[in-house]
């Protein structure tokens, strides 16, 4: 795929796109077809996999994310694609090196050399010929706690707290409320910048409690999604009743969402037409936080819960236009 | 050090130098000087450190010796500079990842990317900007095999082989000989074109036994140094008797030289004046190989061992013009 024209008169917009994982590449890879100012505000609370077995060893920012990220910013050109999916290679075998993906070692390696997390992830971006920029949404790791309800299924009546973003997403209870440890991190200047500065902001999609409300958490961040002049949208997610929220109808995010920032207002909720059951119930959901329902098809065919790109970029340019 | 201009007529020569370890790095340092168009071809025996494990966990060649020459190489530019300390970085504390060097990692997930070795050198010299090209001496990975008198400090008169760079460079006794296994290894085509083509040939510094005399154990690399049109450059070693070498007098090294490659002549014997302690004596041992004695100052100030890349350009630019 290699479309190289501006889509949309979009094209010199700022924009802010916030999440994690899978998710936030998805949007990225739609946005770098709409805007060479994008800047992704990465979540830096995962403990899982690569990630957590670095951020245990080095006391680093969980590095996954950003790796993620930075790659679905790569340059459509030989020279990007090439270093994405060398940062993208994941060893395997059975030694000590076994699951590491090369990207998240080469971002610790810089880290520990430059001493500057921005200015590490600024140097990868370049490397990739990267369209826009990388930020992590705190300047320290984080931990998710959440209240979960069933979390013990032998216990299925009880409300336990669980520690740890990797534990939290693979509970087979119910998120009643989540937090974030330290409970007031250091913001990432950077971004801070970048959210008063944008045209949009874009949340989500993404693991809702682990990849999307973490965001709203950060005090430092809140206040800036709260202040910016930028729109604000929202993208549902695909998968609205599966995973961390099993049990969740659209309406639900609304509501979550709003439990979790009650003074950010949004402009937008795009979401998909699989997952509007009641359009009615979703606009009003939508109303209360301030926004219009915008329903455009955005799914992959064939891959269930997985957005599509080029329809992403194109409900998105939509919006923006 | 910012020296951007050519120093010399040479540099459009075609230089081809064969080592390796930090030896290999401080000729290449030098010869980037003189040249665009130098070739490293490096040898691929280490089984110790970084090297040994990745080789170990996936039977790929040591990618160390590959990476200090490929670093050696780099451009004269902060991006040239910086890639090459992002290269050089070395994990600390006390993980998994302990004493992994990042190139190394980087090396060998390209190769498993592209799956061709020569291919994935040539990705790494294009990120680092180098002046010239990295090859290895053979296409597998190979052991050293060496005879060694008084390994056992318990037996100091008998002679026993040894198995393993790492062994055989760390051993207290005297190598009498040494050999590859496997006997015949598939060379690396490039290196044999490089070679081929080349208007000089240099061989060392570097650990005698195991980064310079390898070279000449290869069959189809001996016989493209035998064949080859070019001029025979052999750079003597600092700390004549040291380390590997330590009962070796500089007039040792040569008839060392001459018992691997028998068939092997040599243009010019490079020397430093602290290694001839009888110049009578070290001209007729060279010129026993067809060689010219060389005599300059090319030792580092304050370290010992040290080759000073510059002072070392200067006598070689002398040599080849």
């Amino acid at each position: 795929m290699t479309i190289r024209t501006p889509l949309a008169s979009a094209h010199h917009r700022r924009i802010v796109a916030l999440g994690g994982g899978h998710g936030l590449a998805a949007a990225l890879t739609a946005l770098r077809l709409l805007t060479d100012e994008v800047t992704a505000v990465v979540t830096v609370a995962d403990d899982g996999g690569s990630s957590g077995r670095l951020r245990e060893e080095f006391d680093v920012l969980p590095p996954g994310d950003l790796r993620m990220a930075l790659s679905a910013l790569c340059d459509d050109s030989d020279w990007g694609h090439t270093w994405r999916d060398v940062l993208q290679h994941r060893f395997a075998g059975s030694g000590e090196l076994k699951g590491h993906a090369l990207g998240n070692l080469m971002i610790v390696s810089i880290w520990e050399l430059l001493g500057d997390t921005v200015a590490g992830l600024d140097l990868v971006g370049r490397l990739l010929g990267a369209r826009g920029r990388v930020l992590p949404m705190a300047a320290e790791p984080l931990q998710i706690v959440a209240e979960i309800h069933g979390h013990d299924p032998d216990r299925p009546d009880e409300t336990v707290e669980v520690r740890g973003q990797h534990r939290v997403a693979s509970s087979p209870g119910v998120v009643s409320s989540i937090g974030i440890v330290p409970t007031c991190p250091e913001p990432c200047a950077e971004a801070l910048t970048a959210v008063g500065q944008a045209d949009w902001v874009m949340l989500g999609p993404g693991s809702w409690f682990t990849s999307v409300m973490p965001h709203l958490l950060v005090p430092g961040l809140a206040d800036a999604l709260v202040a910016t002049p930028a729109r604000r949208l929202l993208n549902l997610n695909l998968e609205v009743g599966k995973g961390e929220t099993r049990d969740f109808r659209a309406e639900d995010h609304l509501a979550s969402f709003a439990a979790n920032a009650p003074d950010l207002r949004l402009d937008v909720v795009l979401a998909d037409p699989s997952v509007v059951s009641d359009p009615a119930s979703l606009r009003a959901a939508a109303a209360d936080l301030g926004a219009e329902l915008v329903v455009a098809p955005v799914s992959a065919r064939g891959e269930p819960g997985v957005h599509d790109p080029l329809r992403l970029a194109a409900a998105l340019r939509d919006v923006i236009d």
